[in-house]
């Protein structure tokens, strides 16, 4: 990803949009942001000055709650180049939901006139001490870079407990968003419907650098039943030694045009072109991942990176729809959602996943797939804020604007995907203050 | 290893022994043989004469059965090298038991005047028609290359199931075999005393180029429930790419002095030096294996070999002992032997396997591994010969000459680990002709 780019494209689109309520995952490979855009333009990029309030900004809801309509936005950065991030941060508008606080950022820094306004307790558009400004972060580098963030943007970072971050996320998701969860096989994506009062339990298997199974019997309840260290981060940081990528899309999209039978092991490579059908194992059953590697003919130089990566996606996210299966099967869990960054909506991971899933269920079992797959911690740690009682005003429920099928009576978060989603997959929804 | 020296080694010693009954398990990456070899030099290899009989080798039990005495020996090539093994076995003296029938190997071989006898139908001494030539085998390679015994020795491979040798063989070594067992824990190798009456059931994972993962429940009653592509092939052939190693032995050595913290990312690294206690993840866990070889600032010439053979071997080992926990888990079954030549008896394979299964089953599980470990197959393969009625004598039976300490009354196969037993983990049995 051209981060720079990326950070001009967002800028852009900022200047249509007023951007407040910002959450972060800072995992170990990357930063994933979401915030709230509202629809309005009246917080511009032009420094530190007091914007006045506007009124369809806080138009009030039935119940007198004050209403902002807007969309979430997702945005990521590679945790290596967290400057990137922290510059993005500094040259955002962040409005405080209906206040317009603004801050002023450390002096030092690059973007000394960017404003913010992030929850804070001043409610009169002075800056206030910089101790009391919060963004709610999940994942290790909420904890890792917490001086950072201090030190860089003068904020806190209001760490919240990764796992449940990701489960608020998801349920959230799959919940309260439209066309949420699929299934991917054979070349064929099918949206599944939830029935938000039958979703418990399930298995989520979020998979960032490394990967978490977790168990999710409710809202808040659940338990991380097992993990496995082959993840995103084995893909990656294998295929950079292997095949000099510059970044993970390109080994993705690399493995696109490989063949794995060039670099693995196959079961008909062992029994002479065979089955092994007394088992179930076709000739094409991979036996051994980079089990032709073994070869003394061939250097590393004399394999293509496109046959390495593929071989290497097709290991690890096979790997991957193993262990889950069993996690699933070991507590009788009929439903597993797949969600992180490592997928990226990539045809031939999820095709790959689902397979392992049928493969060893023997169709028991299906893997299903999440549209903002990478952003569940990211997507938790935003709904944390309504958890808190600040005395500015709060994301604390978001509304949907879109009937959806399913029922969600009942629950307090509502949203739905826009029938017309735009590319980023950012989500149009109502935030009520307090 | 050196194969030649192997060879010739192998040669020397057997000048000193005389070798009958073979059986191959040829896998994808191996070819194991376990052969038996009398006390008794009257089998020189000194070509295609026919020798006469030896009383000693056929001293008759006392059920009247000639018995044969000596030791079982175990060799293996690496299946690229298939022609190595083809020239051992040429210039083996391979005689059938008690008849030392020989066999003129084919035209056109380099070898042409030198003997075996296997199994054959003729036994007058003369050299039988080539078809009613056979040798045990069993692994892929035994139909990958069975024209290619035929074509180079003009013997004919006799193929046996590769689960059903691997369970025979594992049965045969836990039942008959003393000390052949042992758990691996904190460098600590303890053998378990198995109780042949109490061994079922259990799970064998045996570790190839693929892994095997096979639910016993008895003799000859078993079921591959699982097993993985991540195998032995995948830590050798990776393992070819990124370090440039010439063979599995000599990356495995090298292992033993990396710091696989150099390129795995751990916890501690996601999370700034400290645990995510809460969901017991302490900060040195691996999160992602070569999770740090994402970092642009490095490449693979910047890494250390052993610190890449290190980590590598930890992520595989740490897989099979997680997937095969999980299978254990889901069949109940309490004991997991670890085989395969994958292991190698190798401190730290063991060890990582060992605190897998110790790590996901919080204790409730042990890894247990085996003396003979690679040669599971073979002796399974060798074991086949008494199931079937030929016409020449055959090994059905082999009858412990050590007291063991389980009571074994009740199975037909025994066999005892000398006390004095040489390094290549050679047996000391006899074999009972029909």
């Amino acid at each position: 990803m051209d981060h720079l780019a990326h950070v001009s494209n967002l800028r852009s689109s900022q200047s249509q949009t007023q951007i407040s309520h910002l959450a972060l995952d800072i995992g170990g490979s990357l930063i994933k942001l979401v915030y709230f855009c509202r629809y309005d333009d009246s917080c511009r990029d032009d420094g530190d000055e007091l914007r006045s309030q506007n009124d369809s900004l806080c138009s009030k809801s039935d119940n007198n709650q004050p209403v902002l309509e807007g969309r979430l936005h997702f945005a990521k950065f590679e945790t290596s180049k967290i400057n990137d991030c922290l510059d993005f941060l500094r040259s955002m508008k962040l409005c405080l939901g209906g206040l317009f606080s603004t801050v002023k950022v450390i002096s030092g820094s690059r973007y000394i006139s960017s404003s913010f306004g992030l929850f804070t307790s001043s409610h009169d558009g002075t800056a206030p001490p910089s101790d009391k400004i919060f963004i709610k972060a999940t994942g290790g580098g909420a904890y890792k870079f917490a001086d950072l963030f201090k030190e860089k943007l003068g904020v806190s970072l209001d760490k919240e407990d990764e796992m449940e971050c990701l489960v608020t996320g998801a349920n959230f998701l799959l919940k309260a968003v439209h066309q949420e969860a699929f299934t991917y096989l054979d070349g064929q994506k099918e949206f599944v419907q939830i029935d938000p009062n039958d979703l418990y339990p399930y298995l989520l298997v979020n998979i960032g650098s490394g990967v978490s199974m977790i168990k999710v019997d409710g809202d808040g309840k659940f338990e991380r039943v097992s993990g496995t260290s082959l993840g995103g981060g084995t893909f990656w940081g294998l295929g950079r030694l292997l095949t000099k990528c510059k970044n993970f899309d390109e080994l993705l999209e690399l493995s696109h045009q490989g063949n794995n039978r060039i670099v693995d092991m196959l079961v008909g490579d062992i029994y002479g072109g065979t089955d092994y059908a007394k088992i179930g194992l076709s000739s094409t059953t991979i036996a051994s991942s980079f089990g032709k590697a073994i070869s003394d003919s061939k250097e590393l130089e004399d394999y293509q990176p496109e046959d390495v990566s593929r071989s290497l996606l097709r290991m690890i996210s096979n790997n991957i729809g193993q262990i889950s299966y069993l996690n699933a099967l070991r507590f009788g869990l009929k439903r597993i959602f797949f969600a992180g960054f490592f997928i990226r909506g990539h045809a031939y991971t999820m095709d790959t996943i689902s397979v392992a899933v049928n493969f060893w269920s023997k169709g028991e079992a299906k893997a299903m797939f999440l549209r903002h797959e990478g952003f569940l911690g990211a997507l938790g740690a935003f709904m944390s804020y309504e958890k808190q009682c600040l005395d500015g005003l709060m994301v604390h429920k978001m509304q949907q604007k879109f009937p959806i099928s399913a029922s969600s009576a009942g629950d307090n978060i509502y949203c739905s995907l826009s029938s017309n989603s735009d590319e980023n997959g950012s989500i149009e929804c109502t935030v009520y203050g307090t």
